[in-house]
This record gives structure tokens, C-alpha cells and sequence, in this order.
């Protein structure tokens, strides 16, 4: 696609969106439904497709189509509950000493179009229909997809379900538009496009990176939500090593696998005290790994970026096969700064603390991640406790007894740590607060009930969560 | 100051602050009353002495104090009551299938030390000790902040209040840090500071570029929460400038008097629809601005730049005294960007517009605005619906019949607009959701019940509002 028409089907796409108005909550809730049904329709055909162009498998990919029209319903179940909007009502106190206070109300409102990226390594719950799409439309923007060049046919049946979905309900065309091309200029006209008012990525540090700097370079900038991967270091505690390594070993090796290790969670860095049980475990691990049979990569650039990065590692490399182990010891992991950067695919490092306080000083040395895992017993605690103070300030979400791959959907999941895991700690891509990104507070103060929104008025219509003078309440206003 | 001693303190002070960790809600509450206590317990010579550096009047200084100590006993009260941590718990479900779910839990918490940059047109409310810093320190952060060069004085003497409170509450020194320079460059290291996590900014829009600049060009980016400032339009509609264009010449001149025109939330814009009523509302509301007394400025800098706007627009000044009226329509507005720009001080432009639809052309076209208000009768609501509708995708706060000068501190209030009125419209720097800027989320999975933070046991110790299983409650969880 010539460089010109680009341009034009930008700019034709945005004209649309900037025409959508969100409509109210009912609406907004059967246009998710109907997102959601008709991506569930779609058959064998999508799964045949998208394995074809990812490499992933059958039963992973009915998965994620699962998760994805899961996520339409969750999020259509948010909006026709209504709390989400955080209404807050103050009434006024005409009498109140030196100065009358006025009627202030507030609530969240969409802030405009939203330009979303597909992700490579979900190509449906993080593509044209995955969350960040399925939370901006729930937060009543309109969006517009770049669909990712690893899975174009997957995007563009994905996308034709929404579209589907937009006819059925009636809602303004202008909600969702899918960009044909899917250039990394493209991507950047997206970014810098005057209309959209925010953007959804999920992929490499450096292309988020691309995308932070030419959103920072806009005369008015505007929020990129860009997750952007993680080592997700597993610390296992002594008890934990003493009382069931062979357990340990073999869910470490099946998650850094899991899906070729395409995830961003994937626990690409495992800490432990050196003795006789950590070489055991880091023998049985690095079997393990070597035996997985990890299949093809999402695409050759991913598979070729892996290679490169083994390579360039290679005098730290334990066992290798269908995945690989590398290994290094605390101070060699401080003095090469590549030991810190994600190894994306099934690859993990494991470093070699000679005592507790060196697994303490790991911890501190460690960068902003998604995730971080704590394997303990119950005589473990009190070094537990102690990690988990110094990893709470590194990451998004701690995770004990577990491994970090599986991110749940649901109210309390968090995913999203601080930099270089994401652009943004304060907000997760997953879960229902996922809709907070794109949204914003608007308040109205001393405004005639008709022309204030639904969830402002003094007669709660919808039902909702209020908090009224301060106190969270379901009662109308008197 | 010598550039490397500025460097010491700064490090100093930093190196205390990542000390600190937020102690529990009860002695956070503690601290911020002991705060609101010493403050309250300033004399005439704080007056005295802020009225010397600023030039601001004695009962606006004394109101402002009050605002300074209700500021600090409203958070003291969210952070006893402590739903505001937004405590999100959804309990495991070892047999669902496919997967079994975890038990997953999410808190806010702080996001780690805070700069803090003290405005120069509050020398009280939004310095040393206002707004930034008290929600801060109730978000649980450390704060260091840099006096405002035009009150030094004052400063000093709120930042010893909050050191008297520290040690009376026996809170780690670490909570606060004063910085002896005022600099520019002062600031900008502030900003750079890898320890620091975030920034709270009120002042110019050149100011706020710089420090999110310097924020972008970081190893790690962190956000800059920068009020710069805005026109606050105000638009006259026909029905309610023919019923009481007296009242509104009158209300609008106080507004923008008031402080000498030093508010960010100042009426720097006036439109209505040409005919008799427009031009004698105009020349009322000359009148009226030119025999105002003002006195004068915060700073001789602000003083120079505020004359030299007024010279540079001298064809447009309509009226002129101890406040300026400048004049102009629709197409000049448009054409002439120098319009759009904030005068900081008493000044206000009048935009003559020649229809209804040149007012909604005139909307249009407004930049980013903290508010925008509307003076409307009931003959006017279509319209007034029409403008709104409009208007809230501009600003943040809209006034129906009221004049946007003094912002109400309480939870529905939002002060934050759109680019270029704040670098992030998404949060407020005034009222209870200030908060929100300095949190982020913390995610527990599957964690043992005496390693999670208090907000997320089981048993509610706090009494808190929780989203339990996607239900509001304060139940305990069983």
C-alpha cells in the first residue's frame, strides 16, 4: 500500500471515530455482547488460520478464543452494572460560612479515539479483538487496530466479527476501524495521528520505546499503555528447594515452555541458594528443557532475535535442546548487563546466590518487572517476607507457591510493573481495570439535572454505586 | 548554592526518602493531623511575612491558610476511613475447569518519593505544604520539594511545620526533604533524580514542557502531573445575557480580579452573540476591569511578562486600568494564535461572535481548558446542551451559571484538563482523587494471609469498601 493511501485510510478511519459518541451503557452493553457472540461463532476456520500463522496450537489457540469472548462479556457485564464510572456527587451548601459551596459532580467519561497495536504472541485475546480493544470500546472510545503483520488473515476475520457485530447493533461505524496496512510507519502515523487520544501495545521494549517517543513528540502528547515484556524472576527459598525440588524443576520447565515461551510472563530468571539441592535442580531443569518439544517460533523475526540472543549469550548456556538453560552467579549477573534484558522464547537463567543475603541483593538489583514468584515453605517465611517487601517495589504482581505464566482475568489482576515492563505501573492491560486507561474524570458543577449524564442525576436510574457527600451509597439524592 | 552542594542535598535527601516506608493507616493519619495542627498553629507571622513576599492580601492569605490545614485534615480522614485503596479481592476456585483459579488480590501503594514544585499563586495551598505534598504523603510517598524562588520565606516556615509534625509523630525523617536552592537547574536535577518517582508541578506552560521533558529523557520515565494553566472560557448565551447582563458583567469582572488575576482557573475568555446586549456588556465589563485595584504582582518576573503579553496584543486592548479588557471576533481568534495563549494576570479577552453557530465554531476550536462555563437561562438550553456537549471533551470541569475562580476542595472535585491545561487530563490536582496520582496498583497471588498488607486479609480489620468476588462489600471474606 502506497504511502499516500495510508494516509488517506487514516485519516478516513479517524474522521469516523471522532463522529462516534459513546452511546449509553444499555447500547454499549449489546454491542459488546454482540462482539462477543460473534467471535464465538466463528469456527474451525479461524483456529485452522491462525495455526497456520502462528505455529501455535490447537487446543492453546480454542484457549485464547475462549478468553477472548470472555473478556467482550466481562466487559459488557462491567458497563451494564454501571459502579465502574466512579460517580461522585457533592451537594451544594448555599449557607455554608465564608463561601456558599457550589453542586460538584464527577464522572468518568472515554477519552477519544484509541489507537491500538496487535500483539504477536496472542493473536486473538491481545489483537484486533483482545482486551485492549474489548476496554477501550467498553470505556465508550472508538478504536483503531494495526493488525500484526504475524497473523494478518486471524486480524482481519477478527475484526470483520466486530464490524459484524457494529451492523447488527447499529452503532456508529466510526467505533472500529482496521488499518490495511501494517508497516511500522503506519504504526507511527497512528501514534501521531491528532485525533487519537491514547494507544494500547503489547510487545518488544523497543518498539514500545518507538511508540512512547513519537507520542511524547506530538504537539499535545498523549498516554501510550505499552507492556513490554519481563524477566518475571522465580526466587525458590531454601525449605521450598529442600522439601520439593523435583516438583519445582518440573513447573519451571513447563512454564518457561508454555507456547514456545512466547509469553510475556514466561519466568525467564530463577534465584536460588547454592548446595546440593540447587545443582540438582538446575541438572533435573536443564533436562527437562532440553527434551521439550517447543515448535516453531511466532515468526522468523522472533525465531531469529532468540537464536541471536543465545548466541550472544553462549558461555552462559547449562543445557540446550527444545528450550535452554543458561546459568550465571550474582556477580556476573550485576556486571553483564545483558543477563537483564528478556530472553523472548523458551529460554531461562538461572543465577546462583551463595547465601540469603546475596538473594536479598538480587532482588534490589532487579529492574521493573511484570511479575515476581516466591517459591516458600512455611519455615521460609521469614526470608519470604523480606523478599516480598524489596519486590513489591520492583513489580505488578507477586505470586507465591505459582508460576507466573496464566494471567488471570478478573477485578484484582494487575498486569503491569513498573518501567521497563511497561510504560505505565499505574495501569493494567488485564482485567476489568484495564478500562481505566481510557477514560478520564469530568465534573459538572452547579449543572441542571437534564443536562447532566445519567449517573449524575439525583434519581440514581441505573442503579450504581455512588459516592454521595463523601459516602458510597446506592440512594438517590434528596 | 555551588552546583555540587546542590547535588549533596539533593542526593541526601533522597537517600532518606527511599528509606522510608509508609507506615500503617492509623499513624499516616496521625501525621497528616499533627501537620494540619502546626500549620494551624502559625501566627500573624506567617501572614505578615507571606504578604511581604507576595504582595497577596491579608484575609486571602488567612482563607488560603485554612484551606492549607482543611487540605490535610480531609486526606488525615481518607486515610482513616481507607476505602480510597481500592482493595480487590476474587478467591481461589481450586476445581474450575479447564484451570483452577487463583486467589488474587490487589492493593494501591505508593509509588515511592515525589517531587514537588511549589507554585508561586498559592504561596500556602499549592507550595511547600499544599496540595502536591499533602496527597502525597497520604498516598504513603516521601516528598522532596523545591521552594518557589518568590516565597522563600514562607516556604521555609511550612516545611519547618511538617518537620515539627515528623518528629512529633516520630515518622522516619526520610517522609520530607526541603531543598535549600530554588533554581531552575535545581529542579531540573530533581526531576532526573533516579530515586525520585513521579513530580507535582503548578505553573507555566513552558515550566511544565520542561520538566516533562526532562521526565521523557530519563533511563526510567516517570510521570509529571503539571498544571499549566488556562483560558477558562466563558460563554454569555443570548436568553441570559438579555435577563441579567449586569450581574454577569459584575461577577465576571470580580473573577477575573481576584488575586490580581493570578489564578489558574481566571476567566481569560468571554464570548456571546453580537447585538446591543453584547456591546454594553462589554462596555460595563471594561469599566468595570479598569477601575479594579489589583496591586501588585506575585513576581517581578510574572509583573514583566505580563506587560509585555498585554504590549505584544496591545491592538486588541478594549479597556484598560487595574485590569485589561481585550476584544476581538470569531475570525481574528482564529487566526491569530497569540489569542489562545493564557495571560497570567488581570486581563480577559471578548470574543464577539456573530451567530449561535460561530458560538459552537468558536467551541471548536478552544484547546485543552481546565473549565469552561456557561451563563445560561431556560430559554437557552438547547443550546447550553449543544456547547456542552462540546465543551466536555475540552475541559475538565464545566460551571453552569458560575464563575470558575474558586475550586471547591472535596471528592467530585476535578482540576486537570486536557493538553496544554495539564500534562494529564486523566488526574486532578485538587480534592480527595489527588490521591490517585501518586499510588499504583499491587497485585498478591495465591500470598499467605500474614504476608499480605492488612487492606487484603480476609478478615476486614479496616472496615473497608472491597470489591470481594466483583461485589461491593465490607464483609469479611470466608
Amino acid at each position: 500500500m502506497s504511502a499516500s493511501a495510508t494516509t488517506k485510510e487514516l485519516n478516513e478511519l479517524l474522521s469516523a471515530a471522532v463522529e462516534y459518541q459513546a452511546p449509553p451503557a444499555e447500547e454499549r452493553t449489546s454491542f459488546l455482547r454482540a462482539v462477543s457472540n460473534e467471535i464465538e461463532a466463528l469456527e474451525e476456520e479461524l483456529l485452522t488460520i491462525c495455526m497456520e500463522e502462528t505455529g501455535l496450537g490447537r487446543d492453546r489457540l480454542a484457549g485464547e478464543k475462549a478468553r477472548t469472548v470472555n473478556q467482550f462479556r466481562m466487559f459488557a457485564d462491567l458497563v451494564q452494572e454501571g459502579s465502574w464510572v466512579d460517580a461522585r456527587i457533592d451537594t451544594a451548601q448555599p449557607e455554608r460560612k465564608p463561601l456558599p459551596k457550589p453542586d460538584v459532580r464527577r464522572v468518568l467519561q472515554p477519552l477519544g479515539p484509541i489507537g491500538v497495536f496487535a500483539a504477536s504472541n496472542f493473536p486473538l485475546a491481545f489483537s484486533v479483538a483482545g482486551g485492549d480493544t474489548a476496554s477501550a470500546l467498553a470505556g465508550g472510545c472508538p478504536v483503531v487496530v494495526k493488525i500484526h503483520p504475524g497473523h494478518p488473515r486471524t486480524g482481519k476475520m477478527m475484526g470483520d466479527a466486530i464490524k459484524r457485530a457494529v451492523k447488527e447493533t447499529d452503532v456508529h461505524p466510526g467505533v472500529f476501524g482496521l488499518l490495511s496496512d501494517q508497516s511500522i510507519e503506519t504504526g507511527i502515523a497512528l501514534v501521531q495521528h491528532p485525533a487519537v487520544k491514547a494507544i494500547g501495545f503489547t510487545g518488544s521494549l523497543a518498539g514500545g520505546k518507538a511508540l512512547m517517543s513519537a507520542a511524547s513528540r506530538r504537539a499535545e502528547p498523549i498516554p501510550v499503555f505499552a507492556e513490554m515484556g519481563s524477566l518475571n524472576p522465580v526466587f525458590v527459598l531454601p525449605n521450598a528447594l529442600a522439601k520439593r525440588a523435583d516438583k519445582i524443576a518440573q513447573g519451571l520447565a513447563d512454564s518457561v515452555a508454555l507456547g514456545c515461551g512466547q509469553f510475556c510472563t514466561k519466568p525467564g530468571f530463577i534465584a536460588g541458594v547454592a548446595g546440593p539441592k540447587l545443582d540438582s535442580v538446575t541438572r533435573q531443569l536443564g533436562e527437562l528443557l532440553s527434551k521439550k518439544e517447543t515448535g516453531r517460533m511466532l515468526t522468523e523475526g522472533i525465531s531469529g532475535r532468540f537464536k541471536k540472543l543465545i548466541e550472544e549469550r553462549r558461555g552462559f548456556v547449562l543445557a540446550e535442546g527444545g528450550a535452554i538453560l543458561l546459568g550465571t552467579d550474582l556477580a556476573s549477573f550485576k556486571q553483564t548487563p545483558a543477563l537483564h534484558e528478556e530472553i523472548f522464547g523458551p529460554a531461562s537463567l538461572l543465577v546462583k546466590c551463595q547465601t540469603e543475603s546475596e538473594l536479598l541483593e538480587l532482588a534490589r538489583h532487579l529492574e521493573g518487572q511484570l511479575t515476581a514468584t516466591l517459591h516458600a515453605d512455611e519455615e521460609d517465611l521469614p526470608l519470604a517476607g523480606r523478599l516480598a517487601e524489596l519486590l513489591r517495589e520492583k513489580v505488578g504482581r507477586v505470586i507465591w507457591n505459582g508460576y507466573p505464566t496464566g494471567v488471570e482475568v478478573c477485578p484484582s489482576m494487575h498486569h503491569g510493573g513498573p518501567y521497563p515492563a511497561t510504560s505505565d505501573a499505574r495501569f493494567t492491560s488485564v482485567g476489568t481495570a484495564a478500562i481505566q486507561r481510557f477514560v478520564r474524570p469530568i465534573c459538572y458543577q452547579s449543572f441542571p439535572q437534564m443536562l447532566l449524564p445519567p449517573e449524575l442525576r439525583n434519581e440514581n436510574v441505573r442503579n450504581i454505586w455512588r459516592t454521595v457527600n463523601g459516602k458510597l451509597t446506592k440512594e438517590k439524592v434528596t
